[in-house]
């Protein structure tokens, strides 16, 4: 498999920590978002990847963008080292924390949303920080709440192993960090990301560890 | 089954068509995102739904958010009328539309981010729906490129029956004519929304049928 990934992308880390929580090897493609004006736009990557995002997983002659498309394929395609629970209901829980990061923060604070605040709007770095803060904080104000009152939370967000929440919830973690949020205001949050961290698959897939890591 | 809806949240409408493919009858309950201060902000809401965001579904026990999750539970729970292909790979390509479509297009565009604009960076009128016009047709301007090219698009984005993918392209081509988006200038889009509002599983979804329309 080959793995087009930017070392800093949230979504090129999920989708690393799935590969190695699987033990399922890649080989690394790097698409720097802010190198030759941004290689992602270049046409020949926007033939793998029309919305010229990353991350882009080749497999065999499927190409698949998407960074949890392409990990609940990883988990049908290679069941083994199952990254969902095996339960209805447990699953949708599951599915619904990484869905809140990927759909509610995450969407609101990437690069090209920073930019167009800049240029177009002419915000102030300051009021772009404000933004950036507001939403990571809005969002973990409400995981913690749900993370702290759950039964099902245990070392991870579902039990005592890893699944595709905290899949979301790490890259999210470091990613709050490089801006200066403050994550220790989160307990469990920063409880589940310290655990986590522990591990080889998620220590491994973090963005300093990458070959384009600067 | 108990379904905590807005009829025009676009969650909410993805959520709808899924129950109404699937033949699985439901009891509306309303909750109206601009009354009262905003009902999905009441404390008891909060309880069904941390997020404080639609929709929630109730089956049993169990109390279930995010519009995807909560439609990947459908479909594991009631597998007959599927809204996925069999295939992995065509799984895949599926969710990758609908997560586009959930996660670069819609998050960007809903009521929270606009009051934020306005009112936290005072940005006007004009601006505002600048922005909403610019990640509208930023994410249909890849979606149609890629619905144009792919042998899998039929009558519907994947061959001639709905998936997935329909159940998040007709809500979020509702909501961009609503502000105004000449969606004509997408035809793959406009055609598979045509297609799919003559189906009565997505045209007693849409806003107007709802009982909480105004």
């Amino acid at each position: 498999m080959k793995l087009y990934s930017y070392f800093r992308s949230s979504a090129s880390f999920r989708v690393r920590i799935a590969l190695n929580l699987k033990n399922l090897s890649y080989d690394y493609l790097s698409v720097h978002l802010l190198r030759s004006g941004g290689e992602q736009l270049q046409p020949e990557y926007r033939k793998l990847n029309p919305d010229a995002l990353v991350p882009t997983l080749v497999d065999g002659d499927a190409t698949l963008q998407q960074s949890l498309a392409i990990i609940e394929y990883l988990e049908e395609t290679h069941p083994a080292l199952p990254v969902l629970p095996r339960n209805p209901v447990d699953r949708a829980y599951v599915r619904a924390i990484a869905l809140q990061i990927a759909c509610e923060i995450h969407p609101l604070n990437n690069l090209r949303i920073l930019k167009y605040l800049k240029h177009e709007l002419d915000v102030s770095e300051e009021a772009k920080n404000a933004w950036y803060h507001h939403w990571i904080e809005q969002g973990f104000d409400t995981l913690e709440t749900r993370l702290a009152n759950d039964s099902r939370t245990g070392q991870f967000a579902f039990g005592d192993t890893p699944t595709l929440a905290d899949i979301c919830i790490v890259p999210q973690v470091f990613n709050a960090q490089r801006f200066n949020v403050d994550t220790q205001r989160y307990p469990t949050i920063q409880r589940i990301y310290d655990h986590a961290m522990q591990l080889d698959a998620f220590a491994r897939a973090a963005p300093g560890q990458q070959p384009d890591a600067e």
